[in-house]
């Protein structure tokens, strides 16, 4: 199939879509970002929503990021990144490794979701406002208890493996979506992360060489790269960062 | 690689290893659960301990469950179901399908953890005890809000793919994942799930024909099946059940 692909995923905010766009981006893959055209091109908020109500033919999906490839429907981030990764000479091809890439990228969304929840720990479908003093405590647990195991989790990957991969002996996609996620931590804690990331200096240094990949520096150059802000999954409330 | 597969998982809940095991058992592959030896036997909590502080070799482990095959040390209950479904012919051949899968996958496995978020909303290492009224908040909300919408996601599934099998046409491992979430929703909100399921009878038939394929049978009815306690992800509180 050599059409190109479409990615739906809502059109304001980086999200979990995020991490099915570097990859896109890093395989230099043609796709249309198709909730960000315009309304009369068939862009905006309808097309994501025919596919959560079901109204689109395929594999239905509970949620965006969806990915459409021909006659191919398909969602989750990590089972998207997993399908372009391997497409795309972004995954490993030996069985073993290539399931420990995708293990990796599904300890990235477990953080994901958990940073998710210093904002929205009652549900994801109250405002934050309305639950505001739960996510003080949860965060609060979470840069205390949470942040550092994870991080160090993942300086442990790299150690094992040389300090410059994560698995294997070139990039793979949960590489890139761990950038982003180290991306989405600073901005949402610039002090907490600041103080957990003094003990992962391999990480860091995986987080500047992805971003300095020529595909990906151009992308973040690119207005196709959306800022971090107050929707989705990493946001800046300074009373949930670390106090002075 | 004959040997017999190495599970690593708590020893006294089901919680996400069941999700393994019941591949493991479909699949009727030699394995055993180490952590369920007698500690004079190397079982325990020692040797997942071990793991998850990076005492030993291969890729690291975040948390249990963990898979050893070989020199394959794999974790997150998501990658290791994938792999022994491709291994032992519960997962699709066909790339985009083997995708599907694997989305499906990961889409009970986001039910799982808003399950456990229930009863753990600020923070899965506080007590349920000292979290009591966020969890209240968080279940009436899961129950009124969230649980229709999953289950009848997964039945519009079934319904566009002609009633029976999730993906393709046979049985693979998403199917055996989500006979388990069934079960433990009916067990954690035995009001709850009874009204939300009345909507869903492909699945509630799913859910009984996975329950009596024979080597699911035998083992439903083994010591090696652990029952549902309060431990683990999916736990009766009736005070976070609907209310009569």
């Amino acid at each position: 199939m050599t059409e190109p692909y479409e990615l739906y995923y809502w059109p304001i905010l980086p999200g979990r879509g995020e991490f099915v766009r570097l990859v896109l981006e890093e395989a230099a893959a043609p796709y249309v970002d198709v909730a960000r055209l315009p309304e009369e091109e068939g862009g905006g908020f309808t097309p994501l929503l025919e596919f959560v109500q079901g109204g689109r033919p395929g594999q239905p999906a509970y949620a965006p990021p969806i990915l459409v490839h021909g006659e191919l429907v398909l969602a989750q981030s990590a089972a998207i990144c997993a399908y372009l990764g391997e497409r795309h000479g972004l995954a490993p091809a030996e069985t073993g490794k290539r399931m420990q890439a995708l293990q990796l990228q599904l300890t990235v969304a477990d953080v994901t979701d958990e940073a998710h929840n210093t904002h929205h720990p009652i549900n994801s479908s109250i405002y934050y406002e309305d639950q505001k003093d739960a996510g003080r405590r949860a965060s609060r647990h979470f840069l205390d208890q949470r942040l550092g195991r994870f991080l160090t989790y993942f300086e442990r990957v790299l150690e094992r493996n040389g300090g410059q991969w994560l698995v294997g002996d070139a990039v793979t996609y949960p590489e890139l979506s761990l950038f982003q996620l180290l991306e989405g931590l600073a901005h949402a804690f610039p002090k907490g992360f600041a103080q957990a990331a003094e003990e992962t200096p391999l990480l860091l240094a995986l987080r500047d060489r992805v971003a300095k990949r020529p595909r990906i520096a151009a992308y973040l150059a690119s207005d196709r790269r959306l800022a971090f802000n107050e929707h989705g999954v990493f946001r800046y409330y300074p009373e949930l960062d670390l106090s002075d």
